[in-house]
């Protein structure tokens, strides 16, 4: 599946089997300044209850939080997908600026957010708390339900909390542009809101059928000036050629990176965003977490579960990390549990194995959980959860035994979505509605042992494009998609064989 | 064109022409309990400024305000629409629940918030007031431009601020069901936002021709378990005489609440609901305006000149009346600007005369500015305002001089949504286009003058459901539409001839 690879040269060996173990560290490549100390929670939260305190005062949070600089084991390296050996951060230059580059290797424990940054956060952050009462008596449950909603953000999910840094870094460094892929459209509006505030240049490709069937979100994008391209496009070599082969490609989303790749790769001017998947779009969604950290403790609350959905990684990590991080300073002790789809389970049923990141094979080798980089999930309605592989440092903490996994059909997530609409009043994406219906699982068991546990939960955003999905599932057509042992095993047999 | 009055019975006189001056003063009708005083503001604001201030800290008002109170002339009383007298209390017993009904005459300065309301109020509540110092930027102006954003409701406007009391006290006097009609779907969504939260049964009249243009506000209320039915329909008489005349009849607001008040006046377990015009609505709305000016307040801004779209009324009326309460007491003296749409200007080119509220006649006579009960405004995209009256309140403060009016064409109203996105990154609905378009003409005057105004604005709601509008704009495809003196003189010859 190795072709040509437009930003790290076009001499991919054919054959990875043979590469050895890889000892040297990534890290040292990348050169950073150490930073003060965030100032630590000095207790666990019940000790310090605060009843009545108003959770809105809480302020934004003033630095993203580096998972790797508290792990005992660092991550694997990323590799040079020519060389195979670990990459440096120049190899990255051609598709991303300086100081995105130092985030992803960074150790740095914490990372000042720009002033101009929190300036345009404030706009939505803090987001709100908020205790799910209605549903808890829905449910019949003792449990208490808290949610974190992300959706008041200009473009409706947390996507913009790295939308605006990476697009703010771009502008820092002189770049006039920036191009991405997206599917639905929740990042790429996120990156064309972002690209809005700072004056740069927005073009994103869109997967065709996506850019077709959701016209909303393409509006959405172009009310803020983006440009956006069906793809696959004539705009570029990647989409002039699937269009000879085929003039009526629905497009992909491997097609799209593709094509916003090759823009990146062959302009000066011209950067790649993406929207979740690597370290430094994980640290910047830390925010969520910092800021919930201290909404739990304003009104103490220690939570006993959190639970999130995963996709590329970054709305769970960006919950969850604060919370690993005071769970290995031994202050809490949540269970951690990522909820996937059952049609694109990449941690419950793919391997940790060295995979590329898109579909074509042109990004470097990531180790992560992977159904291999060419597996289709079926068309469910979780767009956002519709990615073949784990974020990297996800998949890390997954093997470290730091979180926990689940798998959960389609209809049972809506099932659940209609119960949290009709008590909460907040219509939540389709993506979140994988937390919601785990959450409902553990409020239902609670009911059973009587247990009042506290969970957390992440709604990530809400639902005002995705109607059309909540109707089929009223009319009663919304079905379980069964997922393929063969589908799964043919495309594992395509994962590079690397022996790191 | 007075017709058949269901629920006031159907004797309505041939001519109004005879009827003389009403003296009676309507609201000695009505018995309400005398409440505690809100506590008042001491001083102006700007000698209590607190830099710094974290307006997310400001509590949500626990009293709404009644501006009659404040009045020195009370406003006209409503008349019967059979005997032409006053309306009495029983007369509106068939449509509202009676605490309502006690609201819509109340002479109590503050009314206090349930406690089940201002929980619900707290998914949402206090709402951000933001400084717009990326439009200022823009538009180069010393004007200082602040924005009190209400689309953060999980029906993404204002109209939650009412549907929610309305729903609760119809479930407080054992009401199963309400009513009601919409147009484009924004009243009728936060009805069925409010009763999925109360449990209550919710039906929608929705105007056919939106309800087959728009899914997606249909889809939302579908959501949260409202019936919707596209008007006319066949379950009413009011509608099946329209189907039998016209089987493909597209509609109109008009037709839709003759049917909803039809299911209401003729179900004793069935209320009615409005979303704007009436003396409650507009009290509930004053939430706004309450925490708007304790947020000024917290920063130490008082409002040179506050903005606001005007419909029915009910969003105007919400932020302004508590500042006019200030105006009234001497401590502020902000310009009052309502921004009506050139399509559908009542304050501006109407005639203040008692008159329907609805086409076909069947409500009560209130004297307001109005185009004409059977004016039918050109298909803005505002549908919102679109409206032929404006509330009876809002009608008597204009007469009053408390407040000054203009009218805005759509093209304009586009333009400053555009730069408004793309400078603060929320997508306006059409509805508070209007109240952009003019601060901008007041922040453009001001880089003349090089006066630091401080501009408050209404930002009323999201354009989530609004996209096709803006692509319209986008391609150049949007026009003004003329506004035909013909049309409005044929129209007021229709006002019934009331000497009140």
């Amino acid at each position: 599946m190795a072709t040509d690879s437009i930003f790290f040269g076009n001499l991919v060996p054919s054959s990875l089997a043979t590469r050895g173990r890889v000892e040297k560290q990534w890290l040292q490549h990348f050169s950073v300044k150490t930073k003060p100390m965030y100032p630590r929670l000095s207790n666990g939260y019940r000790a310090r209850a605060a009843l009545g305190a108003n959770l809105k005062a809480v302020e934004i949070p003033r630095q993203w939080y580096n998972l790797i600089a508290d792990l005992p084991v660092k991550p694997p390296p990323y590799l040079h997908p020519k060389t195979l050996e670990p990459i440096k951060p120049e190899d990255l230059s051609a598709l991303f600026p300086d100081e995105l580059i130092k985030q992803e290797a960074s150790t740095e424990k914490f990372i000042d957010i720009p002033d101009e940054v929190l300036d345009v956060y404030s706009l939505w952050r803090p987001t709100p708390l908020i205790r799910a009462k209605r549903l808890e008596k829905l449910l019949d449950t003792p449990a208490r339900i808290y949610y974190k909603y992300e959706g008041n953000s200009p473009a409706g999910s947390h996507k913009p909390n790295t939308a605006i840094p990476q697009v703010w870094y771009n502008a820092q460094q002189g770049i006039k542009n920036v191009v991405t892929e997206t599917g639905a459209g929740q990042w790429g509006s996120s990156l064309a809101f972002a690209c809005s505030l700072f004056g740069l240049g927005c073009e994103v490709w869109q997967v065709r059928a996506s850019y077709d069937q959701k016209p909303y979100r393409r509006l959405m994008m172009q009310t803020w000036g983006a440009k956006v391209h069906p793809s696959p496009s004539n705009i570029t070599e990647a989409g002039r050629k699937i269009l000879q082969m085929d003039p009526s490609s629905p497009g992909s989303l491997g097609i799209a990176i593709s094509e916003a790749v090759e823009v990146a790769a062959t302009n000066a001017d011209t950067k790649y965003c993406l929207g979740s998947v690597l370290n430094h779009v994980l640290l910047h969604q830390t925010v969520i977490g910092e800021e919930c950290l201290k909404q739990m403790e304003a009104i103490g609350e220690t939570p006993d579960l959190i639970i999130g959905c995963t996709g590329g990684g970054s709305n769970f990590a960006g919950l969850s990390f604060p919370f690993i991080r005071e769970k290995l300073n031994g202050k809490i002790n949540p269970i951690i549990r990522a909820v996937e789809p059952t049609a694109c389970p990449s941690l419950t049923r793919g391997v940790y194995a060295y995979d590329y990141g898109d579909t074509a094979g042109m990004t470097p080798l990531m180790k992560m959980h992977t159904l291999g980089h060419d597996f289709i999930p079926d068309p469910i309605h979780a767009g956002g959860l519709r990615y073949h592989g784990m974020a990297p440092l996800m998949s890390h903490i997954y093997e470290l035994g730091y979180m926990e996994a689940i798998a959960i059909p389609q209809t049972e997530c809506f099932q659940g979505a209609i119960q949290f609409a009709r008590s909460e009043g907040l219509i939540p994406a389709p993506e979140p509605t994988h937390a919601i219906a785990a959450t409902i699982r553990e409020a239902l068991r609670c009911r059973e042992t009587g247990e009042s546990k506290v969970i957390l939960t992440a709604m990530c955003g809400h639902g005002h494009f995705d109607l059309p999905s909540y109707d089929k599932y009223l009319q009663g057509n919304m079905v379980d998609l069964s997922f393929s042992e063969e589908k799964i095993q043919a495309s594992l047999a395509n994962v590079p064989q690397v022996l790191a």
